[in-house]
């Protein structure tokens, strides 16, 4: 039996400790089943019942009935272990944990949950939890679920489907897309991911022939590279992976943390990783639920000008209220034949002229997408402008509807024929821009990475002068640079030169005292370094790094680091404090190749000056491109020896770049 | 006969234009009035029928009977003035104008319309619109409008009304609001505020015993100083007012003109011009509609430390969409007992626990405000969560609800008793940080401005030199300055100077070639006053700006304007090209206090360094507060000569600030 029937549509349900009072959550399950038709067999699992809810019960799951393809558990304490025991005994191939104190509860709960499922793995049980609020099949009459959003009556089918880390996410996708209109597929709740992970879920989603929008809710990504690689594949069976996704902010990710117990990476990290992997990324939780019919059968568009949205709509503030969010997100709009942003009927609609309005605009090759906007009509006069978006031929070319009033039977009606709608302005905007940043997967640049420069260690911080051999290695110019030796410290590097002191991982080396620059001669750079010396508190002379005194027409960054959930990134950046302190700084997966580090630089605002910024002179963005594109490349090296890298300064010449210093600290027991 | 009276109450009203066809928009008003239970007498105008609807028509308002209070004038063209005159005629003190053709259809529309104020005025006739789509007062059972709205059955009748420049927009306030529960007293559709504007409508809800609050859709302000008195009076009654404002973005902004006709502010004047009369601005739509009762009956919250809101939940991902966005907008939240940022009761609710936690969450000094999150239960139990929300005691601390499902009897249950409840995290979020940034109004600093330097003009654009000599009679430290002339430039400036052409309004002077810094003797003064004057293509010798060469910390600018819709404006902030690319700058109406331009400095982020961000020296910011609220009395200058003004740089040093160069706009005419 495939996974994807047992987890789906299994023929016969176990319910372990299924409760007799129908007003306890445990009771749902076989409620719900009930109430939404399932037709395969129910066995209430309860040692203290011969009867459950009407229904024969079984006092344990060994007594049961043969045949049982998926036991829902929501037994506490030790009934979990011994479920799975006879799960394994009476060969049933999945079994979903409700019940809690695992890896949600503290390392005692983390250290039970991976006895279970090594266990689980040796009987040849997959598990879904714990800490799990089921699975939900609509087409399949399918309502294996504790949550309670299933008291509702007939919830639509439909073909998106959806992955929660939330159970309760899961019911109020349901409920409010049902509310509207909207139909589901498969809904599931992952809980814990002891063993089944939002990953293998999407690989099943992606094969499963009833689902054709996958929509994620995320706290956390636990397997980045099983859920890159089921997107992937989502992605070449056309159907498009959409993601809300927790720790926006450093609030957030502190209470993902807490709730989860999982790693936070970066949030622009993850944000690279999602559009890397061709999952639509959006921002705002309304727009997960209406998002799909935008994206359902359609590709991701050609990146290329800024997007251009046609509006047409029956009320000039309605529109207003799009357009503008649309333009804070670097949306434009289509000008109507008068040079005005929208095309407003307010007051003159008629049938005919929305209708007609709209035919032309998603004929016009000059927009990418058309959005119709109705305004007080919608929520008793449809025949004036809802109905004729239902009968618009929207081919290709993605529409969406924004309706002003409290209609839901409007939202019903564009539903069910597959038009995209919005309640709010805001989710409407973020839909269009989520739409637009849509990319297919990205392909990684292949090859091997540079080989490792003799004599730089491969593990434990390098200090400055291995630090500048590392990044010379990658084939980025580096300033010419020696190490000098006590006492006299000779050397033959033309003056002005730079001194700097060599330790191991040492940040912020100007604050800390420990390099002085533009020194003109021997005498000066004796002195320069004993002072520095005697600041850091070394009463023995020792080796000290002389470099070339270098300067250009701007200073930028390069770096490069291991994030904890989604691996190597590659960052370039303006150089400076205020840089810094503006967080302007584009990021990509590493590694990238010479046009995306082109693109990547496009980003940074603080790069503008040698872009030509008010005929500024321009610097050499290839060069920097060529740098970034080659520190990225640490990602290929076997074995992934740099957790951090960061050239700073790298200085941005008319001609060519050259890296001034660098910081790099190796993983530890690589 | 009141004018409030008139508007809301009328006691006979006339529909000029009515339509005998109930299907037709001008049937509606009628329709309208007599389903929602309008007690007064109806007056169908139509010089075709004698009967309309069912009810006695008179072929013009000449002929109607006596007792009109209030004209409702649909019919298009000349109908319009002759209506006016014929109200003039039988007294009848408020005409509302549904018609179009008049500020809304281009110059001859707009002059049109000026004629029928003049003659309203004229006739003693207070005129709504044109191009409005009429007033509705629920408590009153007046629903006098055109909005298709108003085909709903029995609309909830509150304490909350609305003033809107978009008709539709009322519209939708009002269905969403009634979806759920929430009650409204007036809404006024203002049209195109030929007399009737939305500053006195404020303060006609200043005045008004069935109003607590007052939402605004603004797509432009019209009348800035009349709006501001009246938020100022209506917070002096107790009554907090909310604004929805299109145009943050360069699009909308374009949008809102095409749609108005009216000048645009910039964004940031705007926003800092709500805070300054005390109005509540919010990013979202659905948020105008929501945050009402978070405010009624509430002062603005004391300026401190960053609010903190304290979160009791009973669904770990829906506390967390929530609080993410919170994050995001600054608001931290209140940790429990164990350390963690929510009280989670996910899975262990009861409705005895949840109360609990709610009252000593609501009696906890630490939190400036509680926010309830319901999962799933919310919407078929709300026994479980909903209710102890209802019974909770907020007293002063602010308590809102976030239902994660569809779940609409209980936000009317919410709303019912008055607790703020929110159907998105994102509105939510948005609700909780325009509520922290709600301030009293703020009492700009009185006095009268400086005195005009002698041989400074009033007019046109001043040279470098004017320019530094207002800045220095602003009591701004200026660097020390001569005006040389040729031949020989003898001046008493110690070198190294800096020399400036001297050129009304010359912006860019670096890029222009205008200026030459760094100059250490007469002869190397004498060859760039030279190659500038050739650069500039001027024939003659002429008089030349020798200025000290200063140094310091940083560079900051201080700029000060008239904006088109708030006037004065004073800015401070970082100096450079890579501040202006990110808009780091604050912005305040002018004049300001010292203590209120240390607020500012704290805002921009580029002046950290000198803040003693990394250690680095920290810069006199005393003295830059000073310069900034010196430059902001420019305000206080009988009629207000200065267009622009802008010193940059301003040089901050470890002690004081000097100005090193100005550039100032005078306005035309003064």
């Amino acid at each position: 039996m495939s996974l994807a029937r047992a987890l789906f549509a299994p023929r016969a349900v176990a319910l372990i400790g299924a409760s007799g009072d129908a007003a306890k959550n445990t009771a749902r399950p076989q409620r719900f089943l009930r109430r939404h038709g399932y037709t395969g067999r129910v066995v209430p699992v309860n040692p203290t019942r011969g009867e459950v809810l009407g229904e024969k019960a079984y006092p344990s799951l060994a007594e049961a009935p043969e045949g049982i393809e998926h036991a829902f558990v929501m037994a506490p304490g030790e009934a979990v272990e011994r479920a799975l025991e006879d799960c394994g005994r009476r060969g049933v191939p999945v079994m979903s944990i409700f019940s809690d104190g695992f890896a949600d509860s503290g390392p005692a709960g983390a250290a039970r949950q991976a006895r279970l499922v090594e266990r689980a793995r040796a009987l040849g049980v997959r598990l879904l939890g714990p800490n799990s609020m089921g699975v939900v099949n609509l087409p399949g009459r399918l309502a294996l679920t504790v949550n309670a959003v299933l008291e509702m009556d007939s919830p639509p089918a439909g073909t998106t489907s959806m992955v929660s880390q939330s159970g309760t996410m899961l019911g109020t996708v349901l409920s409010r897309g049902a509310a509207r209109g909207q139909g589901f597929s498969k809904l599931i709740s992952v809980g814990n991911e002891s063993d089944l992970g939002v990953g293998e879920l999407v690989e099943l989603l992606a094969d499963d022939p009833e689902t054709r929008v996958i929509l994620l809710f995320l706290e956390t990504v636990r397997d980045a590279a099983r859920l890159a690689a089921a997107a992937r594949r989502a992605h070449a069976a056309g159907k498009p992976v959409v993601a809300y996704k927790l720790g926006r902010s450093a609030l957030g990710a502190a209470l993902a943390r807490s709730h989860t117990g999982a790693l936070a990476g970066s949030d622009r990290a993850m944000d690279a990783w999602f559009r890397d992997c061709g999952i639509v990324r959006v921002d705002m939780l309304e727009t997960l639920i209406e998002i799909a019919p935008l994206l359902a059968g359609r590709a991701p568009p050609a990146p290329g000008r800024a997007p251009r949205v046609a509006v047409v709509t029956t009320t000039g503030g309605g529109a207003a209220s799009v357009v503008d969010r649309m333009g804070a997100l670097g949306i434009e709009t289509m000008p109507n034949e008068s040079g005005a942003p929208i095309v407003d009927l307010t007051m003159s609609a008629t049938p005919e002229k929305y209708a007609a309005a709209l035919e032309s605009l998603l004929a016009a090759p000059a927009c990418d997408a058309v959005l119709a906007v109705v305004g007080s009509s919608a929520q008793f006069h449809p025949q004036l402008a809802v109905e004729p978006i239902l009968s618009a031929r929207a081919g290709a070319k993605p529409l969406a509807a924004y309706l002003t009033p409290h209609a839901e039977k409007s939202l019903a009606l564009l539903a069910g024929a597959g038009v995209a709608a919005f309640r709010t302005p805001e989710a409407c905007a973020d839909a269009f821009a989520a739409y637009f940043a849509w990319r297919a997967p990205r392909a990684r640049p292949a090859g091997s990475g540079p080989a490792w420069p003799a004599g730089v260690p491969r593990s434990g911080a390098l200090d400055a002068a291995q630090a500048l051999r590392l990044i010379a290695a990658l084939g980025i110019p580096v300033a010419e640079s020696t190490v000098a030796q006590p006492p006299g410290y000779a050397h033959a590097i033309p003056y002005p030169v730079a001194a700097k002191l060599i330790a191991p991982g040492l940040e912020h080396k100007t604050e800390a005292g420990a390099v002085a620059l533009g020194i003109s001669g021997q005498g000066e750079l004796e002195a320069n370094i004993g002072a520095m010396l005697k600041h850091a508190g070394r009463a023995q002379p020792q080796a000290i790094l002389v470099q070339r005194m270098e300067s250009g027409l701007a200073e930028a960054i390069a770096g490069y680091r291991e994030d904890p959930l989604v691996g190597p990134v590659v960052i370039a950046g303006a150089g400076g404090v205020l840089a810094e302190l503006h967080g302007d700084f584009a990021l990509r997966l590493a590694p990238v190749s010479e046009r995306e580090a082109s693109e990547m630089i496009e980003e940074v605002k603080g790069l503008a000056p040698i872009r030509g910024y008010r005929k500024l002179p321009k610097g050499d963005l290839a060069a920097l491109a060529a740098a970034v594109a080659a520190l990225s490349r640490l990602a290929l090296v076997p074995g992934r020896p740099v957790a951090e890298a960061e050239v700073n300064p790298l200085v941005v010449k008319a001609n060519g770049v050259v890296a001034v210093d660098a910081l790099v600290v190796l993983r530890e027991g690589t």
